[in-house]
């Protein structure tokens, strides 16, 4: 049996489910791994409670960043945190417009609206901006700027993309996103290829959300380790074994993963085998 | 932060969710183990992808076996096989009626139609009637008999409740339903109650899906290492290993065990820790 009929919404949704199942994923929650604050069940419950968000941008009407606001708000209520900020930033357009072209589309109509609304939903979040960031979500005088400057949620994308990865997927047409979504489908179906397209990522970029947590220096050694796993020369169950050791996940190449599974589920790629 | 305004539909997902995450138990699929040909992924995807027959269910209109043919048939779409039917046997009139009392004022109402559905969506799986059973799903002239006897679905369920733990619910009166919601209650939160819950239930009564599959002495044997484990004369770990070793796995009670955490998340029992 095929899930011909699958709707963008669950296709978002089991995209969310079968990364944080994958495993070993150096560094991140996983079937075989936990944090001590949030736990498996945290990023599965999100993934259902991700529904009605979902489904509202499936319409392909309403504001993009109210809904990544609703998304952000109804996930918010466990105690684990923030699981999907970064993945709903990818989502939210892709289901809206259906695949990465119409993203694009949507992005481009999106005003200062939906910057206030994303701000909004920031503020719910504990993600941290880069210190001393000009649009500081905790400063209540960010709001204003971004009315003053009449900014869109794609300008906010293009002050983040230098520090952020996936503010850089909104700017440059969703390339990391595309790349994994193509490794998917070269590498083959289910819980392996998760986790190579992941690794191969992972060894070509440096991870934004591990460079804001440890430096440039941790996350480019962690994108070279990546590359000695992938050559054969290090094992991925020490890999993980040391980030977890160290407090490293790689979370921004996880979120860009759930837009590739997202994308490739769309394109015909099977995740069951 | 909590779900005060989590949904019914919601409330059955997370049940679900949390059921097949709970670890280790005994000879089922959990975190910790897959079966070759059906995994964890394909109890979560189905938690997906019950979403649709389970808000039908909420709103408490239309009728109990045609949408339990509909969960049925939207969670058909993995190659996993039948990962939830004995829970949406549970679950949707549970759903329906918003809690126990409220299921079983709902199932006394089922028709002949209600039963005819449910045929329909017993033949899409591949579960086992008792050997020679008069209502065989897979003869042809088994809807027949139904409509000639005009049989409702609670008559369907109480010719099966002797041989059948999930029918016997709909008979009896959700007993063990509730004792497994009770028990999670007294327990504690979150995962470690699940699990503790599902050993009590199993010491107490034998599996009648390990009795259909493996006779009523394994099923009674079964029972008994489950006693032996919480008198803390057996380990877990062991139970589970030589239930895996030997392809014993005690589904009616997962089964009842998610319909205990359905009823247990709306009483105000806390998953989350």
């Amino acid at each position: 049996m095929t899930c011909l009929l699958m709707r963008a919404a669950e296709r978002a949704q089991l995209a969310m489910m079968l990364e944080v199942c994958a495993y070993p994923k150096p560094g991140n929650v996983d079937r075989c791994h936990d944090y001590p604050d949030t736990r498996l069940e945290h990023f599965l419950a999100s993934t259902i409670f991700a529904r009605t968000a979902l489904e509202e941008a499936e319409t392909g009407t309403g504001r993009i960043g109210e809904i990544i606001k609703h998304a952000v708000r109804d996930t918010n209520c466990h105690k684990g945190g923030n699981t999907h900020f970064g993945a709903f930033i990818l989502l939210i357009p892709l289901v809206f417009g259906k695949n990465i072209a119409g993203a694009l589309s949507a992005i481009e109509k999106t005003d200062v609206s939906d910057a206030v609304a994303f701000y909004k939903a920031f503020a719910m979040t504990s993600v941290k901006m880069k210190a001393a960031d000009e649009l500081d979500v905790n400063d209540p005088h960010t709001l204003t700027v971004i009315r003053e400057r009449d900014m869109t949620l794609l300008d906010v994308m293009r002050h983040s993309a230098e520090n952020d990865m996936v503010a850089r997927e909104w700017v440059t047409g969703f390339p990391l996103t595309r790349r994994g979504a193509d490794l998917l489908k070269q590498i083959g179906s289910g819980r392996q290829a998760i986790v190579q397209a992941f690794l191969t990522l992972l060894a070509s970029e440096p991870d934004t959300f591990i460079i804001k947590k440890h430096g440039m220096e941790v996350a480019r050694q962690t994108m070279l380790t990546a590359r000695e796993v992938l050559d054969g020369r290090y094992s991925l169950e020490q890999f993980d074994a040391e980030c977890i050791e160290r407090d490293i996940n790689p979370g921004s190449i996880a979120d860009i993963i759930i837009a590739s599974i997202y994308t490739a589920l769309g394109e015909g790629w099977s995740w069951d085998y």
